[in-house]
């Protein structure tokens, strides 16, 4: 019989490396540093490695990697959830999404995204028999149109994925906005995903607004991260899934038979590391933020538009000035010629984009950023 | 509204373990071994880390480990798969049965599986709406009843799921079983997956006959491995999955919004490990049936009686000349009495089982056996 995902192919991620290899263009494509991981964080790897923690994890993840998840949480939104019933290590964040949806999507489900969102949601949803609907957000400011959202929910609507800071756009939602989605799902039992693995990369003194921080949205939703993003580790693949406890449950009993359990010695260095160097994610807005404002300054010569990304490691840029390519054509056009790959951001969009954008990963040393922004102003 | 998985609590790998840990008892339920990965092996896990390998790998596997794969299964089973377009590397066996189904299985499809059989193929295949159907093994040898299968398949059999050497029984299907399943499944378009995590693991002069192995059942089949089993870190997660291009571009579909992708220095040392150390794996039969071998002689004296396992590190004891309790009470009694824990192998079945059996794991050291076998004795 035919596919199950017929509109799916290669995800764009696995398409432009590649052609950024081939092409041997600086690759600011896929998501993901060109520097390492700290190295008090991979020594102690090794340790756990050498001394032999190298048997299954507990299914829920190592306790004191569950434990210390948990006082990260209390230390940044004043929520501490219960290590035990509420914490769950996973392999990587798309595993944790993956695991959501699983958990509690049923057939004819209907599940809201915002319009453009990461590639992996839908599929997700799709293959759990759920019915994604897209909203778009606003195309200048990317914020969530609220009249649009209390329009769209119905007596199907299962779930709603709030992803802050959002991947493409970096916009960050606001305490005001998870007030007003507060509001809107009060009375029903939607519950949420939060997908919030830029939680510590927002700029211009932001803060990230968790859906953990807000008590009654707290108790509907699965909050998911990432230590892959946070400590320049993406090959790593652990995460985590933060719920309230009847969630946990389902998510866990889903988690069992996808993954079991997350690599064992990576739990325990994650441990020792957020124990040890509890400031460390504490300094990325900063270390990020330099990157971007370079990154920024190089290119404003050039003939990209674009305004500051808000947060993540992903800044868009408008190429309206220059092209009139459609962007996934632009993306591979500016990889042959200007030797930098990119996302086009019609990757991530239901509804054609009213925009000419491609998305930029900065999580690069300075002088691959000199070189790439060189290249971009070129052309 | 209610879970999605009625019957599913958490599985009894953990719930053993825990009850293993608490009672202070020999834990031979889980099977993981107790001795460590090699050496060798493990260090060039710390090498790669050091070396900057911590970013996200392709998402179909490292290809320096796919093409070792694909080596070895040249060499064992006489069929080098593409390592291109037919190997895919997964976080672990479990993430590769997950995603085999949920590639292929369909609202309503029936997938065929034998009791007892191990416990994720039924909540994944459910989580992805097909209706497993279960068919008893023969209960003394464990054999497949080849007419009982006949009459099961029909026009909703989408797949049929095969498990050598068998987890619990340690049953391994020789070739003539792998000739009337390909009689069976002849002119229909049913697939299969091989769940052949311990194809390396088989006794007394026995041969692994992978679905590999024959050309009718490769060209439908999901063969599945683990490195876990094969290399003493079951703690790594890290398996795979071969199956024909057109079956492994559903696969990855899949599998890229599953995990993503797996990670990265263990690949990497693993295919080192694969090039650098390919006899490792022939040394396992002997290794293991040492194991085996002292601990059927020492448990001789005692009153459980049991027929040395073919293959897999597993040994069922029937238990039925000690105790009338139902096997999951006793193997609670067991780790609370006689502080060896183990796993009821009802929890494998859809039917009531006909014998009283527990299943042991042997992948254990000598002392370990000889205390565990001792106690075993006692009672
Ligand atoms: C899983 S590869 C994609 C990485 C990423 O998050 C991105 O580039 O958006
Ligand atoms: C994933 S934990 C279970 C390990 C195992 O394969 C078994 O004990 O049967």
């Amino acid at each position: 019989p035919a596919t199950k995902l017929p509109r799916v192919g290669t995800t764009i991620f696995t398409e432009m490396s590649q052609l950024a290899a081939s092409e041997g263009a600086i690759n600011l494509s896929q998501g993901f540093p060109d520097f390492d991981a700290p190295e008090a964080l991979r020594a102690r790897v090794a340790h756990h490695i050498g001394e032999g923690a190298n048997q299954y994890a507990p299914m829920t993840g190592v306790p004191a990697l569950r434990e210390a998840i948990a006082t990260k949480c209390q230390r940044l939104y004043g929520r501490k959830p219960c290590a035990d019933t509420e914490v769950t290590v996973t392999s990587g964040a798309t595993e944790a999404l993956f695991a959501a949806f699983a958990a509690v999507v049923r057939q004819g489900d209907e599940v809201i995204l915002f319009d453009p969102c990461y590639d992996s949601y839908e599929p997700a949803i799709e293959l759990n028999g759920g019915r994604p609907v897209r909203l778009p957000l606003d195309p200048v400011d990317f914020g969530i149109d609220w009249q649009r959202l209390a329009d769209a929910i119905g007596p199907c609507t299962r779930m709603i994925v709030v992803n802050t800071p959002h991947n493409p756009t970096g916009t960050v939602l606001s305490a005001d906005d998870l007030q007003r989605l507060a509001e809107l799902v009060r009375d029903t039992d939607i519950l949420l995903v939060g997908d919030e693995v830029y939680e510590h990369i927002v700029y211009d003194g932001r803060r990230h607004h968790s859906l953990l921080c807000h008590d009654e949205l707290a108790q509907r939703s699965f909050v998911v991260s990432s230590f892959g993003k946070t400590y320049h580790c993406t090959g790593w693949k652990v995460g985590y899934c933060i719920a309230p406890a009847p969630l946990s449950a389902e998510f866990r009993k889903v988690h069992q038979y996808l993954t079991f359990s997350t690599v064992t010695p990576v739990q325990l260095a994650l441990a020792d590391f957020l124990a040890a160097a509890p400031e460390h994610y504490l300094e990325l807005p900063d270390f990020y933020q330099a990157k971007r404002d370079l990154f920024c300054e190089l290119l404003s010569p050039g003939r990209f538009r674009f305004s500051p990304a808000p947060g993540t490691y992903f800044q868009l840029l408008d190429y309206s000035a220059i092209s009139d390519l459609p962007d996934t054509e632009f993306a591979r056009w500016l990889t042959r010629e200007a030797k930098v790959a990119a996302i086009p951001v019609s990757v991530f969009c239901e509804q054609p984009l009213k925009r000419r954008l491609v998305r930029f990963c900065f999580a690069k040393g300075e002088a691959t950023l000199r070189e790439a922004a060189q290249r971009l102003c070129s052309i």
